[in-house]
């Protein structure tokens, strides 16, 4: 089962909003690279790599929104195209509004690398040389649609590779969501477990629910209820209490940039869980892309670190949970040192400490 | 500064309603049992001291609402008394009538020992011998009062003694509400800053929200805020991370029952902090009353954990959080082991580990 977190459909993209989830499942259509960006801050669509794709399509949406006209549209999924691009600009004129919305798309968020991936490939294809705007515009939607399909297949890849670490029975702890909705529709702490469930065994899911905006509560649950998959609930401060008291076979989390010696950024509250399973002896596992690895990162320590509203703290559904006066964090995530990860899960493999010098290793696809 | 958290009042007790803080500042007034025991089951009043002072004035509610009559009322906080009991009941009929409330009172919440303590004095009192009725009361007013009295005291007391551990220009981390409404005005981990304070410490505040029912956003928050401490709301998941930045000088957290081997039950979420604190090397104390020990328990594994509602945590002010399908926990308390509790302070000193056996000793007094 592949959940349709984001398609470009008839010239818009289509995403699951997941403001409204699991309250409401609700198709939005995107039609402008500003409503693009608005909801990738608003976190209608979020998850690292989901967001990667997300930028791809962006650039896509930026020639529609310049150029395309009532009913016609350039783009589609399946590389359907309503009408023509012939004459209506030049490939300077094409590639100065690409920029502009590269430049608008990397500016959402800062955390998650695989949205700066995405757009560097992008546009290393539309800054190649083309003998026409059409070849242009058609190499650029083959970049987009294959940045799509390789995520669908990367989590595919990564939760088998991940599933070798389950046994039947096992309970999995999560944090946020790092599931279909985070990608193209498998996801990758969540794939993992999916890929165990489809291989026979029986997991059960512990979903931290990840405040201030439970992402864990929300998303987590809610797929893990549609696969049919038992899932508890916990609030982030049950964390210790569940793993001291034997409940918890492993951690797997996603993470939103991997410095190139292991050190992982992922959704705030990571890090507890990472001391706190260390105490336990509780295996804590991250699940990534390898597009996740930043090379020019070497520590945790250079990752910049989102800093959201404080209302989204002092808040809850738009009623103050805080009085007014009150100042309140709120950093989007935390990093983990590398020493406190047992193994990340790559696409390419499981790889265990030391990280450094290991990628390149993998990259060509250990086991 | 005390806050007026309980008071028995013209035969009523009157609490403020720690359900609708911070959006509004309520005073209510019960009038039965019955009512004092909704009170506690929904958090309306809680923080283990309180509970244990409102268990007291429980008894002499249920005098109240079997005898008094219209515009009558027997207590008042200070003593004074609309109207005479004489003849109004024998002292077997008043000792059942006192049975009868005590079960209740003692049935609401399981793990804080205070509201059991406090019951057993109050039992003792009444099960004594007297001349008559009227003596009988007499006593069981003067104990209840006492008993109200001495959590004034010892949370000055208890707040001194902490003081000495903080410096100027400390920042603490809290959990939950350990303040003036979680005991009968001062409180013991607030207590501690707040004695700081007044002895003209700069001290700043880090109250972790603690989910599910937000006592620190709401409550803890709002006292900072009235004695005009710098207050920062954090998500209980951004523990980690503000203590790896090095931003808190030390954890003080409250407790519900410490174990005769320090081991302590405390709002879930404490050992998260605990076992985080003592990988950054920040100094985890407690703050409690003397009554909170309870002798009869060895260590940790004996004590009894409420579990609540699971719809606190898969709803928020009645709206549904996390899918109705899904489960979810919802214990009240962890237990954090003595190993990670660098002192535990109370009305008598700071008492460092092991603490097997020095709690005799600092019955007397110890500093």
């Amino acid at each position: 089962m592949m959940i349709p977190t984001i398609a470009i459909k008839r010239g818009a993209i289509e995403i699951i909003d997941q403001r409204a989830l699991p309250g409401e499942y609700r198709i939005v259509a995107m039609r402008s690279v500003a409503e693009l960006c608005d909801a990738i801050t608003t976190l209608a669509i979020r998850g690292a790599p989901a967001l990667g794709v997300a930028a791809a399509f962006g650039l896509l949406l930026a020639v529609e929104e310049r150029w395309g006209a009532d009913g016609e549209y350039f783009f589609d999924e399946d590389g359907e195209r309503a009408a023509s691009f012939a004459g209506r600009a030049g490939m300077d004129e094409i590639r100065a509004v690409l920029d502009g919305a590269r430049d608008s798309i990397a500016a959402t968020r800062p955390t998650a690398v695989n949205l700066f991936w995405a757009l560097g490939r992008m546009a290393a294809c539309y800054q190649a040389r083309y003998e026409s705007a059409e070849d242009l515009l058609r190499a650029l939607h083959r970049e987009a649609v294959s940045i799509h399909r390789e995520d669908r297949a990367m989590s595919r890849r990564l939760g088998e590779n991940g599933a070798s670490l389950l046994k039947d029975r096992d309970s999995v702890l999560t944090h946020c969501n790092a599931g279909g909705l985070a990608t193209s529709g498998f996801g990758t702490a969540l794939g993992v477990v999916y890929a165990a469930v489809e291989s026979g065994k029986r997991i059960c899911v512990y979903a931290g629910e990840t405040r201030p905006l439970l992402q864990g509560a929300r998303l987590t649950a809610w797929e893990c209820i549609q696969r049919k998959i038992p899932v508890t609930v916990i609030t982030d401060g049950m964390a210790a209490h569940v793993m001291s008291n034997g409940l918890v076979s492993c951690v797997i989390v996603g993470a939103d940039r991997i410095a190139a010696n292991g050190d992982t950024a992922n959704k705030i509250g990571t890090l507890n869980l990472a001391i706190i399973a260390k105490r336990y002896g509780v295996p804590f596992y991250v699940a990534a892309p390898s597009s996740t690895i930043d090379f020019s990162i070497r520590s945790g320590a250079g990752i910049a670190i989102e800093e959201r509203s404080a209302d989204e703290v002092k808040r809850f559904a738009g009623m103050p949970v805080a009085p007014e006066q009150a100042q309140a964090m709120n950093p989007a995530f935390d990093v983990t040192p590398a020493e406190l990860i047992s193994a990340i899960i790559t696409e390419h493999g499981v790889h265990y400490p030391p990280f450094n010098g290991v990628w390149s290793a993998s990259a060509g696809g250990s086991a």
